[in-house]
């Protein structure tokens, strides 16, 4: 069933309509990686359009145009390859697709992009790639990083900050498939590897394959996880978002 | 609604267990890029990976284990990029993508890797990846291209070969999802720039632009669509796929 | 003995003018790989440039100026990589090259340039090239493959479409020059090993080293070869190439 | 005169022996970019250095032997080429570059390498680097960022974190070398640019050409500096840097 | 007519047999730029590839079994651009190209690879690529360039180096085919720019446009060359390099 | 200290006074890499950053404004990478890193740039990069070679042309800074490994690993090395390179 505030559903004119429009354009970026013994490894790609999708149609509901491009599915996992099912590309490969994307999405006439982050494994390269991406097209695209849309993780017992399929993510999961995650989460929790004083205080930061920071590939206590807590997480961040991105002075802004 | 068909869907264990079982694991690969006044910029994504789903479930019906990996949405568009919507990356970076993919599946295990293409546009920088891809592996990864396993164009009145936004392509999304094409279509048709005997003959050949070749972005009589013709199309393509993947001596074969 | 036809054998002076009057360029492109044990592994050089000389003679002959550049010898050829004597680009490298050879000739104003290719593992990388050199000349460069100029195989009785080290080829060389195929082609035919149905009937295709397809590194049967077969093959085939190039149509279309 | 923990000074043969003795290496990172009015446009190499020094010695001092690498320069600056005397790598080149110098200390043997960075810009490109250096060299290469390690920022007035040729910079400077600091420092402070809510939230981060953030290139209050007050923030820093560094725990980490 | 020494000319099985026999493998490697109103573009291509074959035979005749790899044609003519018929690669890419061929010269099992260079251009990137082509291989490839085995210029009266395009390398071309010099030469002689002293001292060195250095493209007096004086020339160059191919001690050295 | 003739201790304003005065800009390009038993492994980027100083100094005094860029340490050792301590760039990283300093040196308004290189293992790379960067940035880029300014080796005995690590290299040093000498030198000579007749007349040149040339990485008389002799060295040195450099017409010439 066509959803007209995805760009893939749109037909060409629709398209360049919406350019003319100066359409606020939302590119969902996830990851396909492991997410412990119980959710799909897709679901930071599924978080990152369905969030982007709302995020978007509150945007239209205040008339400001949006619309959700095609999600970079596969990106930044390296550090999950040793657990079956991640797929990943190298950073410097990464950093080259979401330039051709920008580019294309510019040469259409669009002026506010929206790189709509669901991976946290993306933010360096990401934030390394705009450099020249907003160099080369003359105008700065944003980096929505949803961790921080999620900050407050309002409602959540065991996380300050959301962790890698803990009580926030799969709550978040359940909130948008339930089929989606396997029962099993319920008697699962991260089996992390404690980090040396230095890296916890973030003196000392480096990429670590995630089976020396947690044995099961989870990270927090998924077993807390519910729908409910999964919605209101969701309604926080699209807020959140909607009114960042409604704010005309991150538009107006030069490189 | 998970379908366990779907690599993204699947739990990393599940994955695990896929890989062990030597899976056929099919790589949707599409297009996003102008469809005529009247198809939704996605469709050659949707129609690859609608197929390579129904294919993996008839080889699993088979008893021959399949999933189908994400869709690689933007390839191959730079022709179509002077139509609104079209996305594109360069054809260079599109090869080192897929091999990056290719890399991740087989460091899972998993040998039996098939790039289920849905556009025309892929063919060559897919059989120019395919060279370094297979030496790298050390094992063939196949390309099965949609317009041979169309070929035959069953029930079509006005194409012997699936031509862009026609009759043919226009009823299988028609068949895929008929909300995605604008009623429009049964008053439009391709508005054909005569192409120089030299081409047609295949003497010469080159990239063009879509806008010199078709002025309205459709090269066939996409008036002539039915939805009926687009199943008839679509089951045949499955079949003959069907057949192809599942002959044990396509395996066996070393690069 | 200068050829003035040769780019090669040109001064500079004389370039300039060919660049004036908007001389068509071909550049030969072919292989140095192992062609059984009776041919030359240079041969598909030597039939690129020796039909594109004939082409070009022909052409100015017609009041056509031409010119053919040097040849492109090392290309495509990784999959015989494992018989001694073949030589190969990657083909990322040799879509660079190429796009540099066209960029320099166009720089000197030529705006009329064909690759004439020799080898059927140039057609994808080039294909794919061709996609960025179109783009940056702003001019279509064309490709023309000698597999389709030869493509009704007049005379021959084992060949439909031209196969590697075969009657066909074999043949070629005989006319070109018969001191370059050993006497043992008599006694020679290919070892091909059959390939599944899937790859026959195009449904899917690979990168396979030669030596898997062919033991001997011969597709055809080369002991039916014979110099008049060739000539009649050449012949042809040139006269096909030649009323393509002299078609006005062809130079007028833009990218 | 030779400063033994410095790489540059040392022999080849005392190298030879630190390597063996598994050294902590510290690869000071810095930046040649404008620093507003009044500092020099290379003191963010300059802290790095000094900082990387001091850590070192303090490491020697508790029996950890430790090396301070040739300071890499030239960075990421690209945000301040608008300001005459900034000069910068692009960040996929400085990649490269990290992962070479990396890539040549390991191959002599050592297995402890701090990346000790002394500017902001840096950040981004050199966490997403770690991906593929750590994954190539088979050991974890730390990132030691001087804002961390000066976070308190103890004795400050103005800044909660440090800000770019602000109080705490221009303080650290006049301990490094007041020379380096023009006396114009008294009477210049920062003229920023406010910045939307959305971006002071970090709900959209990007990255901006720093004209556009602040006119006079400085973005706290210079004049608030003190020599004094630099000496106590890099005590600190050097402090919290050898606690972490001479932690054991942090180099028995696998990647 | 086939001439068995070269590459291009003998069978798979024949070069497997010369790669037995640990056969020396010369890389003719040339230019194809403008030589003056004179002379051919490729003639420093013809030179190159002349000179080795004789090399080759010379080493065969004293039992050192030799073979001639097809000529490198476009290779460093940037510099030249600006005249008409100049072809070049840019050095980066003609790195990747020599490595290429190097890697599959290696890979038929060939320890003893020279390159037979024709052209001054390619002195500097060839050097910068036989750092890593060394490494990679294993073993050491040879850089013989033709400037220096003509360095004595015996019988020249004008120059004591080869100049582009001047008495000596007109003579050359005489002796190797005077049809492929225009006969204009006997009127023609280089119109020299003065180089600044710091230049011609070697303090300042640096890449310039021919055009700035000599307005006819000619560097020296071209209307003194004779075919005798070219033979000399050759005869003597090819002496010097069979001296220095033939001693064991160059091929027993590791990299 | 400041010292205002370096880049590096500028403030930004103050650079951009030197740019709109035109000023030299000298980059010194050194290396770390083995330099026997006796000398630090950064002597190479010393005596660069050294003599250019000098020169930039001594450039200043005739009214000549002039500045010494941050040195470019790392460079090209490879060849050295065997004993410890060495660190390098692959060439074709090296070539980019050279580009990009280049790249925004102009970016800011200077065009009379420098390499003042004290490295022979970075010319070839060095004057293969000069090929795209004058052409890039429309004006020449110059290479003065410390080889070159050394060459008459005024007062030495055992060497004709500085050595590595030899009496010239190791008399710099020790009047650069003696401490950076172990006394170790006076007992220490080149273990030298001779090379064939045909390297040591130029016809077959090659790169070699250091250690197969000289065992103790030495190639000189370093024990003949005094203090004395660096000073008039260095003294030569820089005097030749200063009338080099001021000479107006090597600043007026086009690329």
């Amino acid at each position: 069933m066509k959803d007209p505030i995805l760009w893939m559903h749109c037909t060409s004119p629709e398209l360049g309509e919406l350019a003319k429009k100066n359409a606020v354009v939302l590119i969902p970026v996830g990851a396909v990686e492991q997410h412990g013994p119980h959710m799909a490894v897709g679901c930071d790609s599924f978080v990152a359009e369905w969030l982007a999708k709302r995020t978007a149609r509150s945007l239209e509901e205040q008339g400001i145009p949006a619309v959700v491009a095609p999600t970079l599915t596969v990106a930044n996992s390296l550090h999950h390859m040793n657990f079956p099912g991640s797929l990943s590309l190298r950073p410097s490969t990464y950093m080259l697709v979401l330039q051709e994307w920008c580019r294309c999405i510019a040469a259409h006439g669009f002026r506010r992009i929206v790189i709509a982050n669901g991976h946290g494994g993306n933010r360096a390269p990401t934030n390394a790639a705009l450099v020249e991406i907003n160099l080369e097209l003359g105008f700065p695209v944003y980096f929505a990083d949803l961790t921080v849309a999620l900050k407050p993780t309002v409602g959540l017992e065991s996380e300050k900050s959301i962790l890698h399929s803990g009580e926030g993510e799969t709550s978040l999961i359940l909130a948008y498939d339930e089929t989606l995650v396997d029962p099993v989460y319920r008697e699962t929790n991260g089996q992390k590897v404690p980090a040396p004083a230095a890296e916890r205080a973030g003196l000392a930061a480096t990429f670590h394959r995630m089976e020396t920071k947690t044995t099961n590939g989870v990270s927090g206590n998924c077993s807390l996880a519910t729908r409910e807590k999964g919605e209101v997480l969701a309604d926080a961040a699209v807020k959140r978002r909607v009114v960042a991105l409604a704010d005309e002075a991150l538009w107006a802004q030069p490189v």
